[in-house]
């Protein structure tokens, strides 16, 4: 089924134990031999803890291609608690996929929701999944990307991440700028199969700061950054009035959108996407993917989340993995 | 037809001379007698230049309802060609509609797109129609909305409207956002037929600031006005992650969204609107809605402009005033 003659290797953490992650990963395998067939998956998480989620041990009989990696939780775990006594846990699940990952175990990892909270009460300073995988990894930038499905789907990568709002101005530099637009365009070339990424640049100010009046990012710090990336050979058209470009006509003939700000870009392509979003993160030596929601602890256990996200993420993680395969 | 015995009446300015505002009023009006019976419009216009627009002189003919208030261009205006010598012309079609409205004389008044340049060359400093409007009305503070159409619109207004980026935090004051929230609920309610509005607030920072880790505008301003406003009896929770809020799951149960700044809140809304939507203006004493394009300069004069946006806007001006009339 795979060109290589080796199938994919796909590993999933199954993130915070108390989180939807353990049962959404259950649903979302449900489908694999249908959906991914010829990938096999090592599912990263307490044995005991998913036969417990899955409602029945019997969830993997005859599903050769899912084996569970067992990692034995500190304490158990309690749908909708939180308990620090398991952020070591959490933490490694996520090392394991990351390590197999380097190794060349794993040709992609997909990460279901953890607790930030969980592993820094249990005393390890996290700020987040794509900080601590550009950490682990060694790679000084990353961009973060989110994403839609279908045959052209939205896509929004942020030059700017988790940042407040006034700090947003002075974090933008040419370098940084050309540097995010760089990582976009490679990535999106060797795992996206987009020969020649288009790849829509908005301004920072109201109106990209209708020439210099609401603002001069725009023209100190953005359209530099663009002449130079252009003369790089990237196809990046801007800076444009964020409420202009995120119009479908404007949209259609753009692969991606690098906003400058998490509230700029997020917003359209959460709407756009109903929830069934995922989130890539680019610049990576390995290939990373997760769903774009959090542990929903209310929903816990109930069955009742929506895999949706996580179906997501693994379609684009097999499909990043093929195209980096075929390169 | 109206309940209060006489008809409603319109202003419609038709804006910059060389855009497409003009035969853009043309083609809306076209469906006034189905669309729009028993309301009189006013076309505040040169009419030569409308005769010329229209492409023939008898758009008019079998139209009582329908009359073109004359007001003499300074020069020709070429389609797609500004010339400053018509900015006096373009400000006075906008002061006889104010003066109209402000006597009683119109219940409404529709605005098509200006060029700012047009009147700022022609000497007269102008910042946009609503400051304008608020100026002109002697109004302290008024707020910026914009809307789709349907049953249950995504409307989207203000807390700050055309900043630079980076001097948005320190513009946000607690009662500047009370006396936002104050308008757009007394607004909402006397013109939109809301009884009990709800009004959905966003924070400022990525994740409305995670609890002060990514910012302490949410803690220290927007939840102090929260309180404030409900206390005042205006439902309007928040401060949410604006790429959570932003989600259809979560604006079904709203009426408005009230954003901290421009490229949080407008971005969805003309995603949303597909070009349909609309901007109404808060806090006058007066009823104006506008469209949310500009002047689309490369299209005047093909009469290939899309007149979505300005029937939507006289579709809401005319629901406006029966509201207010009804009241």
């Amino acid at each position: 089924m795979e060109p290589a003659g080796r199938v994919l290797s796909i590993a999933i953490t199954t993130g915070e134990p108390a989180g939807v992650g353990p049962e959404l990963t259950v649903a979302a395998l449900a489908q694999a031999a249908e959906r991914w067939p010829g990938v096999t998956f090592s599912v990263l998480a307490d044995r005991d803890l998913m036969t417990e989620r899955a409602g029945a041990s019997a969830w993997l009989s005859g599903s050769a291609l899912i084996e569970i990696e067992h990692h034995a939780l500190s304490v158990p775990a309690k749908a909708g608690t939180l308990d620090a006594a398991n952020g070591r846990y959490v933490l490694g699940l996520l090392d394991t996929a990351i390590d197999g990952a380097m190794s060349g175990r794993f040709d992609a990892i997909v990460t279901a929701p953890l607790q930030k909270s969980t592993i820094n009460d249990a005393g390890v300073p996290f700020t987040g999944h794509t900080e601590y995988l550009a950490e682990r990894t060694h790679t000084p930038r990353v961009v973060m990307m989110l994403a839609g499905s279908g045959e052209r789907p939205l896509r929004v990568a942020l030059a700017t991440t988790h940042l407040p709002l006034k700090d947003v101005s002075a974090a933008l530099t040419v370098d940084g700028i050309v540097d995010t637009l760089d990582i976009i365009h490679r990535d999106l070339k060797a795992m996206f199969g987009l020969p020649q990424p288009r790849i829509l640049v908005t301004g920072l100010n109201p109106h990209a700061g209708e020439n210099g009046y609401l603002g001069r990012e725009e023209i100190d710090v953005i359209t530099p950054a663009l002449v130079r990336a252009r003369e790089m050979g990237i196809d990046a058209p801007g800076p444009y009035p964020a409420d202009t470009l995120f119009q479908p006509r404007y949209l259609k003939d753009a692969d991606c959108v690098l906003a400058m700000f998490h509230d700029q870009g997020l917003p359209v392509l959460k709407y756009a996407t109903f929830g069934e979003g995922i989130n890539v993160t680019l610049g990576l030596p390995i290939i990373r993917t997760s769903v774009d929601h959090g542990t929903a602890l209310d929903l816990a256990g109930t069955g009742r989340a929506d895999a949706g996200s996580l179906i997501a993420a693994i379609d684009t993680a097999v499909a990043m993995a093929r195209h980096r395969r075929a390169a």
